[in-house]
């Protein structure tokens, strides 16, 4: 049904990579609401911040500037892999037979594989420029763990990651990938710290979640004063460094004369969904334009579709301040899907905002329509996702089966955030039919959501 | 030392994508040998190859003309992926302070993850066209097992590969990749065929290898007359679809303003090693361009350093016609390294005249250091190589090194065919310190090349 008017590959000149990340909090209607002390209940301030991130980074939080340089060394390292190709699904568009036409930015080129490095690599900078030697950080399937091991390499910063028990099972290669480029690794729980050994003692057989991941990197952090945390996504400063993804494919669907009607993005934590949808959002805003922009979630982990916007921690043991989110509680303890990286409580709290002004929607998808959708994607564009990414990709199936039997010719965007090399293990599983569907009840959300009202914290 | 004065990746336009394959026959001095049936001794005609390949491929095995069309289905289906990147590899000539200047063409953006499909897309076309609706095919370390199962299923046709065992086991992934592309693998030697089940009866361990393997695939195809096979390196036609990599190569250097002092390809049966090679090697066939050419192999697996050019068997059990190759004998056993790509006993006719004419030149490398020069490359690069294509880099980084040693400003190209994404395991082991190198002795040598004697087969 498609016609080939325009290359398949739409590449942007080296030349041309941003020189700018792109704020979105300059152009929201209603601003993120600040993160508030657990105890006090009130605003924290860049002070509170300290022990976990170099100052730039902490300015870069709370920064209203609309646009925020890209430091020339990052600009460098992002050309070993960028600007990433736009790519157009023509042989995807024919299997579906749909009028829809499918462009999505491949983040799978970079050397962890997703879109991770964009901020790793300006993480590790400003640490490095303000002399840290030391960072810890969490990971769910490992894409963030070997992002910043990748990273920190290049800056001679020390690396250790909590990795979530289950995906260190599942992926044994990503422990390998992080060593390679020199990270450490531990399963999490780990014995490596106070927050681990309790909830170990309590439950040897604790899968992990992110959640605890985060406390247990944070803690490790604070108890050291040389070293710093860093985090993979959910943060303003995360989100900002992503936007690199959808500015150039703002250029790259100029130069092949589109413009998208629906922009996706999988959600675990926002980032790779902010990267892509930010730029388009700011015509949104800005301009008016006319943009369906859908953040898509697992169905097993729903808080964009099923959690309560309000203050909740980052973590699950509460060491982070209280973050204005959707979420499904903290203590929410997400069944083990493949799209590890997907396994989150929370939304960070732009995008939360941004969802509850109804500037963007949200979707879920069941874990086999997921991996149906990955292996479709493989045997017709050649490329097979990673496990979170079959999440854009099958709403992006939805919306062009929709615009096949509505006969609408619409443009579709996506960002296929990671291949899944890695993850061919969940591959595996899927084809010898021994994964299935999840199903969280109501009574489970509300049962820990719950917990935040026993413990007084804000709904918004 | 670099000086960044041109971008790091350079693109060919979709549109430049070549429209013929170079046939280096055409140019050679001294055309390959006919291959020759083993009891007679006299050169097999197309007929004796009927049972195997389609017509067509069989026309292009023979073929003196210089170029050969590219169908227009197979130049569809290329840009799935290909133009291939050519990367200027800055960070590797800054890490080793050379003066050289270092491109790679990059080959590990393919579905399957290496330059395979281009010859897969390629003969799957053909065998299409012709009806045939199974195919058989061996695969070392999987990268042309996955290759061709992509391609097959373009094609809607059933695949059986035969994967060499200890390849099979130190890779699961690969057969997963394999299975999502809908081909079916089973490890070699197997109960599948006679040939396996002969071995199995007499040694139960045995790892298997491409010979063993080779013939197994042979034997289901020749017993069944709508059952072809399939062949992923050494055959002239094969080495024909690969120059594509060179040909793009060729212009992409024209674009940086850059032509290579020195060309280096891993070396396994010829297929990536020609397809970088050949197109520069008409320059130094057709118009006297100093240049020297290097295919990397191996110490393990030395044919082309220490083995004998004379006519063998291109499989284990003798089901393939008699070949003009450099050969280690066709029971020499490899030992079980990680490259299992380039465990194979032999040399394709026309790479063996050229080493024979001295128009290229071999070189021979250790496993322990082929992995210390893929770390360094994922670490500066940001790209973890395949196994195979870590002897390339090796040979590189010993010529970069001599460079700076001699303060030359010679110009390196060498072709990265794949990455090593799905042999994490391996890298693991050498992080672990539990792979080694392995000697080969001038006895196991003679021991294999004299059965060759035995049988009366012919030195060149």
């Amino acid at each position: 049904m498609s016609k080939k008017t325009h290359p398949k590959k739409i590449y942007l000149p080296e030349e041309k990579l941003p020189k700018t990340w792109y704020n979105i909090v300059a152009d929201m209607p209603n601003k993120p609401l600040p993160p508030l002390h657990p105890a006090t209940k009130q605003p924290v301030g860049p002070d509170d911040l300290a022990p976990l991130f170099p100052v730039e980074l902490i300015m870069q939080e709370v920064t209203q500037e609309r646009y925020v340089d890209i430091p020339e060394p990052v600009r460098e390292i992002y050309k070993i892999w960028r600007p990433s190709p736009l790519i157009r699904a023509y042989e995807l568009e024919k299997a579906l037979d749909t009028p829809a036409k499918i462009y999505y930015k491949y983040e799978g080129v970079s050397p962890a594989g997703s879109h991770k490095p964009n901020t790793a690599v300006a993480q590790a900078f400003y640490n490095a420029r303000e002399g840290v030697k030391k960072i810890t950080t969490e990971t769910g399937a490992g894409q963030w763990g070997s992002a910043l091991s990748y990273a920190t390499q290049l800056f001679d910063i020390e690396l250790q990651v909590f990795m979530v028990k289950v995906s260190y099972n599942q992926k044994p290669y990503r422990k390998t990938m992080m060593n390679i480029w020199k990270g450490n690794v531990v399963p999490s729980p780990s014995n490596l710290t106070e927050t681990g050994r309790k909830i170990l003692a309590e439950d040897p057989d604790n899968p992990g979640s992110l959640g605890i991941a985060i406390s247990e990197a944070i803690e490790m952090a604070v108890k050291d004063p040389h070293t710093k945390y860093s985090l993979g996504s959910v943060l303003n400063h995360v989100l900002l460094h992503q936007t690199v993804i959808g500015l150039e494919a703002k250029e790259q669907m100029e130069m092949a004369d589109a413009y998208p009607d629906v922009v996706i993005g999988c959600f675990g934590g926002g980032s790779n969904f902010a990267g892509i949808s930010f730029p388009f959002l700011q015509d949104k805003l800005t301009r008016g334009k006319d943009m369906r922009v859908i953040a898509v979630e697992p169905d097993s982990c729903p808080k964009l579709t099923r959690g309560e916007f309000r203050y909740d921690f980052g973590d699950t043991i509460g060491m982070t301040p209280l973050i204005p989110m959707y979420t499904l509680g903290h203590n929410f303890m997400p069944p083990a899907i493949h799209a590890g990286g997907l396994r989150y409580h929370g939304a960070g709290a732009i995008v939360s905002q941004l969802l509850n002004d109804g500037i963007i929607e949200a979707s879920a998808v069941p874990q086999l329509e997921s991996f149906e959708a990955g292996i479709l994607f493989a045997r017709t564009e050649g490329i097979i996702p990673a496990p979170e990414s079959t999440h854009a990709v099958t709403q992006t199936i939805r919306e062009a089966v929709k615009a096949r039997e509505e006969g609408k010719e619409i443009t579709i965007l996506f960002n296929l955030s990671g291949h899944g090399h890695i993850d061919l293990g969940a591959y595996e599983q899927y084809l010898n039919k021994e994964i299935h569907n999840y199903s969280v009840t109501d009574d489970q959300i509300a049962e820990n959501l719950k917990v935040l009202d026993d413990m007084g914290f804000p709904k918004i």
